[in-house]
């Protein structure tokens, strides 16, 4: 149903742009570009990487996606699980901060895009589906945890290591007491000032009498005024002597032209984390993409954004940079403040482009704890424990994926936990299926419906019983439903008729059509006919022609009604019964 | 529905046990001893175990199968599949036929015997259901092939070596020139006589005067008389000197008691060949012993033939043997024998015994060539490629499994072919369940049931759509869902009313909730009202208490005919219509 026709993405805004999209474009694109900074350092210095590079993976990404994706307000660059995962894919192959690591960190952005790119061209983004929404909440939530906890160490100055996030707490316990002051003093300041800052300034603002746009904005500038006052007070007070440390000499300029390594063995080390990285980054972005589509009516196209994605990712392996996404906080942010068309994630570049060229000298005094403090701020907001009771009261499966996903996670490591969840999610759903739910219905009196017998007062009849299997009969579940018929039809006596209700049959694998054979081999040796009902469309065309349907003793009727006012008219309502002698009764649940 | 209580196995038979079945089961026990002798023998050389650990292995287990198996006629000892799988999972760890050789075999039966034991007790016989039939037809065949091409090089004489089916297949048309004459006179004039013998022994005794049964038992000494002649010809020829391989020496006497070995790094390295042995030997046995009881309307108890099972495989390697399970031939001939209870095959292990003891000398002249030309004829006889039509024709993902299964085993080896298969059934059954069919539906005229409107003639309304999603609702198909009723919601302009036929949705998780949410929140902006009917008892529950049935915009139907006549009564029939303004339409299907 309904066809899909690709739109050339830059025809699609273009067309139309005029003077007041323009401005509001701008005034969005400033907001977002002073927002992007800190965050782009503070991303780097996550990954382990020199702060200039933040800035270069903010530039031709946000340009490329800008030119081929589908949502209009999506803001692309370093993200904070991304650069976790970064962090941990190359963290044992090189030392951070090295010139090696960097090549690492670019060759796995290219390898991550190429993925993408690849994904999108073969149009494979329904994978993705497999990755549930509690496996996502609980890899976020574990992920955002494990980068605070290793914030937490620049904030307060001292050496802490751990192979996973206990051992990084513990750690760092048992390092207290090693804590430099003065550090501590900006890092714990700087986390305090940006959570009132969150609620406190705007208000604050609007009572000085500014207006509710510009208090916003100023708002949102938080971070840079908390990057300013520390460097300026460390710059006054020359802090980096007294073993404050500082970001120090950021390099001018362009960013520059690189490319990846080429080492096939690297490749290979790399793809399975690449793979991960360009999975999570894609639900993740494609999640911010449809939310904020959703609330203009606009519509998001998975593939398209794969593509999108793809050349971003390559385009950040060229210029420098490394593995990108969509970030939720600066999208938000640009919807927020009024984005209309790519164009705002153009300008955005632009500026984040200038900031590279003139800005970097003025980075030197910005103390490493700051960056830390808008990262810890950043991340505590994605930490979400409110799944772990809706999914407990719902569903004890959707429960545990959500706690294999975040323990697996905070104890072995990201590509663990994602791995874990995604598998256990799936074993989960292969048990329920292979376990499927039968019910016994019988007739809803005035109606031509059939419901459980157990749940609804329904009649049935002695001679014929209507079983409804509640799941697609396949290899895993074909033997269950044997079992069932020959427990049935060796407990009813007076059985004639069993009808089979399939309006929840959604496919029969050739492993289930030898067992409803067999079954139906069975029932003619104890003198029971099989009957079948409401089949659907597509399973009917593959029964079709089969033996099965050739030698199958009973009939295949459209409805379950039409099948009972054949076999067993006894049980219709007298005013719809046809004169015959058989009876039928009332069938009363006890439970 | 349908107690199943547990009856002690013993208690079930011998209670009743009269004269007549006393001779019904020893008639049985003779023929099976009679047809077991060679084959013990020849799988054991199979396995690359000396000939008398065959004959060990076909005491104990047949003892402690009787005394707790659930099937009636079951015969278990070495079977093929399971020999050639014990060679290829101890092949590489000691030299065949070496004393290091036969402990690891011993070794794997333990191990093989405790997870059979554990999941007996654990109840988790169901797991060995997402085998489906296709991956063990394919697995069978390929298994079957294999053993008869490494068969093969001892009937001629040759030596052949190869990783996998089609390196041995080439090994042996090159190394064809040194067949050794006098080996393959005897290895190819066994397997005619046995092949000829299948057919042809019957009708000639019948011709010479000798009864039904009789003739019957002797068609299927066949084997024996093969042995014995060509034995009694090496014997008299003193073939041995002319390079014609014997058995040899085989030990007369009790079957030893032997331990494991329990090395730990050993029982790791077994681990995963141990539970494969297991699953398959489950599988082959559970499916021979259903088949034979529904001929005499007994039944199987999974759980019990689990602990049977690996009791067996237990009793196997205390007493010197290897892996066992229930034989498919040697069942079907104690079945056919006219076996009534388990006692014929105590009967049978006592013959063995005797045999073990009494008989082991004459064994010596046996040509290993003519083992070979028994198995070569007993596997045979399992290669089935009319799998591959069947499936062709029904289904592609179950013929992609077939094929899957027997190339990988064939090309790799039996343990990747199985877990090949396995993988690739459940992907593709998770695939299709990812992209589910869903359906808009219409009343049939004159009834109240609703169909596909490209399929039927039904009739549907303007205002109203009724979709049928034909699958549960869980993570990988929760997206479609959305994508599919946004594109409809944006191409129907006058829809008022959305209605999701929910009989063929038999979960709903927590991702496909949050899904849900979002469509009703969607259509509540675009003016449209969601409403559920035919929701199943196990999922209402579920949805009871949640946020999303709380603030759903329409309502919860119990049948799809109530919620349509409520809320768009103008398709119905006029005689049922009532008095409203809203008027219906025929849809007449182009396709």
């Amino acid at each position: 149903m309904g066809a899909r026709l690709p739109v050339p993405p830059l025809a699609e805004w273009t067309r139309g742009y005029d003077r007041d999209t323009l401005s509001s474009d701008l005034i969005a694109a400033v907001i977002v570009t002073v927002m992007l900074i800190p965050q782009s350092l503070a991303y780097a210095a996550l990954a382990g990487l020199p702060p200039q590079v933040g800035l270069y993976a903010s530039i031709a990404p946000l340009l490329l996606y800008a030119a081929l994706g589908s949502s209009r307000v999506l803001a692309v660059g370093p993200v904070a699980v991304v650069s976790l995962m970064t962090a941990t894919a190359i963290g044992d192959l090189a030392q951070a901060g090295s010139p090696a690591y960097w090549t690492l960190a670019i060759t796995l952005a290219f390898i991550s895009g190429a993925i993408l790119l690849l994904m999108g061209v073969l149009r494979l983004g329904f994978l993705t589906n497999f990755l549930s929404h509690p496996v996502i909440s609980g890899f976020i939530t574990a992920s955002a945890l494990l980068i605070a906890a290793g914030q937490l160490k620049v904030i307060l100055g001292i050496k802490a290591e751990g192979h996973n996030f206990f051992e990084l707490v513990l750690d760092l316990l048992r390092h207290a007491s090693s804590t430099h002051a003065l550090t501590a003093a900006i890092g714990l300041g700087t986390v305090a000032f940006l959570f009132w800052a969150r609620r406190g300034v705007k208000p604050l603002l609007r009572r000085l009498g500014l207006g509710p746009r510009l208090s916003d904005g100023l708002a949102r500038a938080a971070p840079v005024a908390g990057i300013a006052v520390t460097a300026l007070l460390t710059w006054a007070a020359q802090w980096q002597d007294h073993g404050v440390r500082i970001v120090g000499t950021v390099p001018q300029g362009l960013p520059p032209f690189t490319l990846p390594s080429w080492d096939w063995s690297l490749w290979q080390q790399l793809a399975v984390p690449a793979l991960l990285i360009s999975v999570v980054g894609f639900v993740e972005s494609v999640s911010v993409g449809q939310t904020l589509a959703a609330k203009r009516r606009q519509r998001i196209v998975p593939d398209r954004e794969l593509v999108a994605l793809g050349a971003s990712n390559l385009g950040a392996a060229l210029t420098g940079g490394f593995p990108v996404t969509g970030g939720f906080a600066r999208s938000v942010v640009n919807f927020d403040a009024g984005a209309q068309t790519p164009a705002a994630g153009i300008f955005t570049a632009v500026g984040i482009l200038l900031a590279a060229l003139l800005l970097t000298p003025a980075l030197y005094y910005v103390p490493q704890a700051t960056l830390s403090a808008t990262i810890v701020v950043a991340v505590l907001s994605l930490v979400d424990l409110s799944i772990l009771h809706r999914t407990w009261t719902y569903s004890r499966s959707d429960f545990s994926a959500v706690v294999v996903t975040l323990l697996v996670t905070l104890a072995v490591g990201v590509e663990a936990g994602l791995v874990a969840g995604v598998a256990l999610s799936l074993l989960l759903y292969l048990y329920k299926t292979s376990r499927p739910h039968i019910a016994e219905v019988g007739l809803v009196p005035g109606t031509e419906h059939f419901r459980n017998v157990l749940r609804h007062q329904v009649r049935i009849s002695p001679c014929l019983v209507s079983l409804r299997v509640d799941e697609s009969l396949y290899f895993a579940n074909a033997r269950v439903l044997e079992d069932e018929v020959n427990a049935l039809v060796s407990s009813r006596p007076t059985l004639k008729h069993l009808v089979l209700q399939c309006s929840a049959i959604n496919d029969i694998d050739a492993s289930a059509l030898e067992s409803l054979e067999a079954i139906d081999q069975r029932l003619q040796d104890a003198g029971v006919r099989l009957h079948l009902s409401e089949i659907k469309g597509p399973v009917m065309d593959r029964l079709q022609g089969t033996d099965f349907l050739r030698h199958l003793s009973g009939k295949v009727y459209l409805s379950h009604y039409q099948a009972v006012s054949e076999l067993a008219p006894g049980i219709l309502d007298s005013s719809r019964r046809p004169a015959r002698d058989d009876t039928g009764f009332e069938h009363n649940t006890s439970d």
